[in-house]
């Protein structure tokens, strides 16, 4: 067998996530198919993170393997080929050989989201499906400081949707909680080892409700200390979220750290 | 009578240009139905430029009148009320006074538009509306130096499309033709007094076709002095390009420059 590693771009307006689904369409089942129109024997493609409905991606990291029989292209001809199977929506951004121990969920060591907000009274007709609309006012210095109490090793289980976590940590560490601010643009850069479900956008949501007064930046402490979803802010919606990129350590494994292909993601 | 000035942005993926057609939908209609509901004797918007099918605008400006009697409202609950009846890919980001002889149209001093490349082998799925997809290698230093050669007044016939200009001038100014580029985005900035029928669209794909190789920068005086459509390169897609924004001149009629309300396109 031959190992790829896919990097794999998609706007998740169409879809219900990454991951397969009983109910719609996920953006996975539709990678799957485009490999099996080339590689008939490939049944599933493994991704290294599950993207929820409607959120988008530009650095999505997936593996897959391919008889060595049957594989009889470069790497560059993939992705060429992948694409002239998907839908305009979905695209193999690249693809290039993995070592054989490889996995994109298990060896990954962190990701990076961006979180978009459109802050102004009207809506950016062009970010409609991919910034959330605030039209009130911000305080970003309030939210910048908040922000900071975040970073480092919490338990976030006030930030994620209430799933069963009785068998798993809720304990994770964010690198980085940046807000930047451009024009009516702000962007919350979240880099972590990892993400509860929901979590990037209940910190998100949260963030914007302490810009607005509703709380102060210190109460993060609480809503940190009480491992309650009822304690945080709101979750912010869908649309605003990017999986931006996917960290690997340098060298293991063969797997080169994303950030070489680093995407930039609309006009500046 | 009540003048008022707008300045409003939309996704032109929907719409067969800002004026109104006799075929296909113009936003121009869009925005006069809106105002039609609120104030029923306003029957026509003055918009400072044509975009063209499927060209965007975050600064379109457009100017109103609006009987006294009628306008009982504050300005900014005018945008609040008037984006309530127009669809989401269309948006008033403002709407201001204006002093009674201003108009936007024939006040415009200029007007910058930017054009947008992915120069990717894959298009970026978030961008696949709003920029050109151009997978091939581009001389980028080739085409920055191309661009210098299209600043000042020239006789830009060879750049616009075959309208009959039998009387009319194609002699316009560039102040600005700049090309920027942050990962695989390329961005055309270009600023000049006016701009004949395609004009952006003929020197956007022109300056690709010398990135490419397909002519040299010094070309660029032939084809300009040849005042043929025929002597210039293609005309890059219209989903590439945004009226970003209209110049008027300072403290003149009460018009206020527009450059205050300058948007952020999206993420940088």
């Amino acid at each position: 067998m031959i190992k790829i590693r896919l990097i794999i771009a998609y706007d998740g307006t169409a879809y219900a996530g990454w991951q397969v689904q009983k109910i719609g369409l996920g953006v996975q089942q539709k990678v799957e198919e485009a490999f099996q129109k080339i590689f008939p024997s490939v049944k599933r493609i493994h991704g290294s993170s599950r993207t929820d409905t409607g959120v988008h991606a530009l650095g999505m990291v997936a593996h897959v393997e391919i008889p060595k029989k049957e594989f009889r292209m470069t790497t560059q001809k993939l992705s060429l080929a992948l694409n002239a199977h998907l839908p305009e929506d979905i695209r193999v951004v690249s693809a290039s050989p993995a070592s054989a121990d490889f996995h994109a969920r298990f060896d990954a060591a962190g990701k990076q989201y961006r979180y978009f907000v459109w802050n102004h009274p009207a809506m950016n007709p062009l970010l409609r499906h991919q910034a959330w609309h605030v039209p009130q006012t911000l305080d970003l210095a309030v939210m910048k400081r908040a922000a900071k109490h975040l970073i480092g090793k919490h338990d976030f289980k006030s930030f994620a949707a209430n799933r069963s976590y009785e068998m798993e940590s809720t304990v994770r560490t964010l690198f980085r909680c940046d807000i930047q601010k451009k024009g009516p643009l702000i962007t919350f850069l979240i880099e972590g080892d990892g993400f509860l479900y929901k979590m990037c956008r209940g910190i998100a949501g949260t963030l914007v409700q302490i810009g607005r007064g509703k709380f102060t930046a210190e109460e993060l402490h609480r809503m940190l200390a009480a491992k309650d979803r009822r304690e945080a802010g709101m979750s912010a919606p869908a649309h605003g979220l990017v999986l931006w990129k996917v960290f690997y350590k340098k060298g293991k494994k063969g797997s080169d750290p994303v950030a070489e292909v680093e995407h930039e993601h609309r006009p500046a």
